[in-house]
């Protein structure tokens, strides 16, 4: 995935990374868990959702004088993130993240599982040490609704009549709750009106969802080398993306899908199958309707930059949802 | 187990179990993750850790004015306790919780990752919309400490070296520290002195030990019909209590336990081994000797009891850890 946020927000980076550090001191040195947790913290993580609270910070009035403090709940933002990261590989299975082995894969379900709950108490501590109370409630909010989001993906798995709905109400919990949490959060503790904090709060919606549909098509198409893993991992895994939904709802889709979905329950999909679903998909015009979705997203939060006030930043944003719009 | 608590603080309880209802309430109904949730919050848990805290609370100047702050604190404890076993039983894949069968091993991982998870983001959001900061630091704390016990007893799992300081060490995570931290949130919201606030957090740390030893005794001795699981599953799972660790400090424990704890590793004990075992280590003291030491606890609970200041509730806890106590 090109690198969107890279050179925005740099300076910033360092400082947020440096909170990260000083969150995590951890005594789990020579655990598996303390193998998890350096390795979770030290990842060259894209650093998006701390450097997205830190742009949409500059619609602020009062930016300057609570810098650290966004510093602080950009290093949060983050924590949360890689917390939930390291305890969706212990449901997935998943052999590899980030081009990496898995935690779980590596290091057992054990370390994942206390790995992830120590970054959720120290993101506790701090917001409560910090007296970060409101932004920590909205955080709260956002976890609540990423576990919503993730039974809900579970639910669906395998399942041959989920509806576009679903999909998009389980990628809103999943990612998209908690990149609106990030605006939300950014734009109220910089001092913006309540006005702009929503219309934030609703380009970060926007943002999301491109963000994920793109993830979903990357996964939809993408050689191993590219992304770290299997492409079509979703497909094998009876995660039905929009790409095939959108197909199988056009006429003649649903039965000539039906085939791949089938094997895809029982397991007995080969690398000939995924060839004939994905030119099925491209076919019924899946991979378009898709693109065509991300800037119906692109289109929305264009118009929510321009209906705000004009920052510095403003451009560093239109630019980055070009590149997540981009073909 | 006998009802330590029973009738203890028990009108206290019912408005406890209405704040873990409305704390609780979720919008995962017919998902096995609601399932999960249902179970745990329905079960007839003894809410030992709320009631602690509401006891302990009696000895402050200010409890009746702060009653429905520590119902809700005492339902934010047992919630944090109902998250831990949801999240243990993932690790342990144990196949029963308090007689039933577990979450894991009944609604698989993904629920029991997300059970606990919510209850998190929950416990969380609550601390913070009740500006709970202070208690909530402490809970955080004391989570943080739970994990670097289960993690510490993951390590020791099938050592033949473990010394008594790591098992120590372990149980004061697991177990203990969760204790401890009732009691200073009880005692240091209903306005006791600092010196009250120590001594009561100290009487909490004996009970803590108490309880786990005795919980490990039981383990150790008990049929299957009485605690839900079987008989020495702690031996079986690697995990070296204390009444085996002192036994095998004993002269020849060394030599006489390693064929025993060699089968357990292996998976081979059969129910011959384990009578064998229990017999050998009853005979070298190794449960004499963990009554010694729930014993010492229990002394020092006496005194930190004597050294406080005399209230109604003092007879109810010198009750309890009589009961705790009694072999």
């Amino acid at each position: 995935m090109p690198k969107y946020f890279a050179k925005v927000s740099d300076e910033h980076v360092e400082h947020i990374r440096e909170y990260i550090k000083r969150f995590t001191a951890h005594p789990f040195a020579g655990t598996p868990t303390g193998d998890v947790l350096a390795d979770a913290t030290s990842s060259e993580g894209k650093m998006i959702r701390p450097r997205l609270l830190m742009m949409v910070s500059e619609y602020g009035t009062c930016r300057r004088d609570v810098q650290e403090r966004l510093y602080k709940l950009g290093a949060i933002v983050e924590m949360t993130h890689l917390a939930s990261l390291i305890h969706d590989d212990i449901v997935d299975d998943a052999p590899f993240r980030r081009g990496k082995p898995s935690v779980q894969h590596k290091y057992g379900k054990s370390a994942a599982v206390y790995a992830g709950d120590f970054l959720m108490s120290r993101i506790s501590y701090y917001l409560m040490l910090e007296g970060q109370n409101r932004s920590g409630m909205i955080l709260s909010k956002a976890v609540e609704e990423m576990c919503a989001g993730e039974i809900g993906q579970a639910m669906c798995r395998y399942q041959e009549d989920v509806t576009i709905r679903q999909y998009l109400q389980n990628i809103h919990g999943k990612t998209v709750a908690l990149f609106m949490a990030c605006c939300r959060i950014g734009a109220m503790e910089s001092g913006c009106s309540e006005k702009t904090i929503t219309q934030l709060e609703s380009f970060g919606e926007c943002l999301g969802y491109m963000f994920q549909l793109r993830d979903d098509l990357l996964d939809f198409t993408t050689e191993q080398t590219v992304s770290g893993k299997n492409a079509h991992q979703d497909f094998r895994e009876g995660i039905y993306t929009l790409p095939v939904l959108l197909a199988q709802k056009k006429p003649g889709g649903m039965e000539a899908l039906h085939p791949f979905m089938e094997k895809s329950a029982a397991g007995t999909l080969t690398g000939r199958d995924i060839c004939e679903m994905e030119g099925l998909v491209a076919e019924l015009g899946g991979m378009t309707e898709t693109w065509d979705l991300i800037h119906t997203y692109q289109k929305q939060a264009e118009m929510l930059l321009e209906a705000l006030p004009s920052r510095e930043v403003s451009s560093s944003l239109r630019k980055l949802i070009g590149k997540l719009g981009a073909v």
